[in-house]
């Protein structure tokens, strides 16, 4: 691994721990960083009795909210602060409680302040639970150190 | 309110109560029926410090899964079970612990099998927060009585 | 309708004047407007037997450059230039060749520099042919006199 | 290459010729095939001067075309007709009159009737132009031969 890659894989570890001390959300969800890397987040949930809606099944929102931290954790590894402005989600086949859910983000596209992420979600057994899209755009501000861009 | 409208309108209280009573994920979050009729369904939540990000406002996840209810509650009006296939939503503005957020779904589209749903959640200001759009699919299954469609 | 109106429907006319006379892409396609006004854009177009596809009806790349005028048309209104960021479309009917299709644009939301801009197309019938939604995002420049505005 | 490869990559090659002998509208706009795999196919297109909006970049419509015809040739290497239901295109560079596009088709997921595809538009210089998601349902038919199934 080269001095660059280090250093990128470095930053894109210390941005995590931040994003991670203050997302009460993600951690009360019971998620947990399986791996970060720039532009990459991949994250796991095990589906709680909680979790089932009216069908049985594993309410879409939070197989959405484990792949939108995946997705939000992907997009800030690069110390510049990026919000979601936009996603999509499209159920390949339901989850249930007890499955340990994985949520794998990886990088399709950054240009200026504009990025587009690809989150799978699969169950233990591998198998396609969801496909997510996520378009991020950079903000104001970074997420170690000073505050120093204006918006 | 003619004959017809009262008796969809009934079909469609009886299909949010079958639905409601099941759905463990929607009253955990403490979602409220506000208002139900033929392809449309209301519903409310107040944000908790539980439900922030990172960033500090509502995570994503939590305001998708008030509107992914609102459509589920929406799509499941006419005693034929329907699912989730797809789902996108925009972020517009942030919500905040304590903002009681209003998540209203509206049909844009049923034919065949596939409808299309628009969920626009906006907080007690009336503040536009996030839209939603939503496509269904109907499976086997009614919701009221027995089950008697082929999948 | 009040003079703030009257003035808005003008600017919204003069906009799509000045936004016509260059796009040889509309009016190669065949398109009219059919109707302009703040936020809002019809466009017509009679798809042609050069528009079928291998499935022997419309190829979608036409439904969705009808659409995307119409949008485009509704989202430049307000003399600030605006362009497509992001946009879907979902396939209700199929058209044919000899079909007259009328795409209505209206706004869902503006806030900022980001529109939401729902299309419907439909068919002389009023068969729902197809259901767009598109996402603009103001960039410098106005359509009308100088562009005076920083990017 | 085994067997049942080459056999997959023969079948695919077949459904693509008897897709495009049909398909007036991807012939008229000049794309042509470069390459065609299951589940796979790049196309390209030469931008016109025809095909300039009001902007004076290439209409977002023939992006679409370009994008959603590698996105039909990618999704009917099966032998099974499929079409589109629903698709989402981002725009992340501009595209001008005399650029050649490529598109490049792959399977994200594949599940019962349901397929999910990416396509990237690049130009020469190998800038990302467009990122579209092409969500495709099979329908009744073969491309090969007699219709033999139930839609």
């Amino acid at each position: 691994m080269s001095t660059e890659e280090l250093d990128a894989q470095a930053l894109a570890e210390a941005c995590a721990e931040m994003l991670w001390r203050d997302d009460m959300a993600t951690k009360k969800l019971g998620m947990k960083i399986e791996k970060i890397a720039p532009g990459q987040a991949n994250l796991s949930m095990t589906v709680t009795s909680d979790m089932a809606n009216g069908h049985g099944s594993c309410h879409g929102g939070f197989m959405f909210a484990l792949a939108d931290s995946a997705f939000a954790f992907s997009c800030n590894t690069y110390n510049q602060r990026a919000v979601a402005q936009h996603c999509t989600i499209s159920y390949l086949a339901p989850a249930f409680a007890g499955d340990k859910l994985l949520a794998c983000g990886k990088e399709v596209s950054r240009s200026g302040r504009n990025g587009i992420y690809d989150i799978r979600i699969s169950n233990e057994k591998g198998d396609a639970i969801a496909e997510f899209r996520g378009y991020s755009r950079t903000v104001s501000g970074t997420l170690l150190g000073e505050n120093n861009d204006s918006q």
